[in-house]
């Protein structure tokens, strides 16, 4: 059974589960685990590992719309090494301090593989929620797609540091916030726009019809060609931008409060997930490995 | 470098860590992690494993004197099967709902080891540290010790039922939050009684001189001989019971608002940690494996 089917399933006994974090009595809280075979390429540095794990739960807490308070993150690997594990921790530092939170604490655990597991919680008493959208709505993506799909690439050549700073995404905490009052339904893009789009249509029982060209970033031109641009772009995901339906009314007032560009990429239709008029897949990259 | 002193190294970067969660503005988190080859043995049922695994993250919530308002787990593991992952589920409600929590979801991810981390909040306005003991408080255990190296011993002849019954401890949360008023320090004893001791100690600068007897679990003499007695109840831990320090005058007080038992075990000192005037070491049980 897939990871989607099993969610699925769960729905019914977990009615605050579904959303990128779950939300009880304002308070919001998601949990992530990541690990080397499949998050951290070869080069990946303990710092952007800390700051990597610890940002993709301070992006579930930005997807509600939310304002995030606190994170915490076990460290699991076979061996604890000072200088790694100071990495790691001015990593998680130093994301939480751009986002306006504080990295808190947490454990360490001998694991054989090095594998992270990072929680963050924070505060709304109105989270926006992937169920919101409506036909007619404008589909908006903030910042660029592609760049941890680039990031990727560059660790293959062994262009380690400017992939380790692809790699340190800036959690949308500000954009989130900006666009709660005007987002009818919102994820983050961690899977990909093209699975994002498939999770908001299914919640919110509707359609995605998307245009090209999409706001794909131009590391992506740098590290592929023309025929794999779609691809890293759309699919690849673990970029960690906001993907968001906005009734077309909103969408001035949505675009200058969101101090990150914010790009239309599409309506929101009845039914069909589409781009440029043909079905779009609800898959992801296929990861190596 | 072993775990605590890498934990140690970390107090100066993360002035919130060395409690059993981290507190701020009122709101108490936590995180753990938990596998197969060291936490749940052969025979442990996925409802346990979910039951037993947010169980600790709600303990680290008790031993802070809070009140927990949420927990989340990531689950990883080779294969999604489903009656597995619905009977983590239901262990995981049910231990949050006996503790007048809410389970609230998390995340699925493809491991290779069975893998388990959890979060869990909470709040209190008031919490107990690890650093407030002082000479001549009373030092206090709730409950039993050395049900869980009961439990593995009965894993290991196969009694699988009452192992797993065992292995699904109750957080101690009404007696945290009962402790709080009174007690100067208290913290969980999942690393074990003498582990405890020596934590509670260092943080707070001062001595522990425990005595015999102690309140060991009956299950242990059922497993073991006397001369392993001292052993499994004092040394093995991940028993999650709260073991606190109470200035005298308010231990009566303190025992009779405990609705669980609540049993004085020693005398906090100047210095030294000993059990019956011997030096008590600084170790947990040699886990096999």
């Amino acid at each position: 059974m897939d990871e989607r089917t099993m969610l699925g399933l769960l729905a019914d006994r977990l009615p605050r589960a579904g959303d990128d974090a779950a939300v009880i009595d304002g308070l919001v809280v998601t949990i992530d685990m990541l690990h080397e075979t499949t998050d951290f390429p070869p080069g990946t540095t303990r710092y952007t590992a800390g700051w990597r794990a610890v940002g993709a739960s301070l992006s579930d807490v930005a997807a509600m719309g939310a304002e995030p308070t606190a994170a915490v993150a076990v460290y699991g690997a076979p061996v604890f090494e000072q200088a790694e594990i100071l990495a790691f921790v001015d990593g998680a530092r130093d994301v939480c301090e751009g986002a306006g939170s504080e990295y808190v604490g947490g454990d360490l655990d001998s694991h054989e593989e090095f594998t992270v597991s990072t929680a963050a919680v924070g505060r709304t008493d109105d989270p926006v929620l992937r169920s919101g959208a409506r036909p007619g709505d404008a589909i908006c993506v903030t910042g660029t797609l592609g760049r941890s799909a680039g990031a990727v690439r560059l660790f293959e050549r062994g262009e380690l540091e400017r992939a380790n700073e692809l790699f340190r995404f800036e959690p949308r905490i500000e954009a989130g916030r900006a666009l709660a009052p005007y987002a009818s339904a919102m994820m983050d893009s961690s899977d990909g726009l093209a699975r994002s789009l498939h999770q908001l249509a299914e919640a919110s029982a509707c359609g995605m019809a998307v245009e090209t060209p999409l706001p794909v970033d131009d590391v992506v031109d740098s590290v592929a060609g023309p025929d794999e641009r779609l691809e890293l772009g759309a699919f690849f995901g673990e970029d960690f931008e906001l993907v968001c339906t906005i009734p077309e009314p909103h969408l001035p007032k949505a675009k200058s409060a969101t101090p990150t560009p914010l790009t239309r990429i599409g309506t929101v239709v009845e039914e069909g997930i589409t781009l440029d008029g043909e079905p779009m897949p609800d898959r992801g990259y296929t990861h190596q490995g």
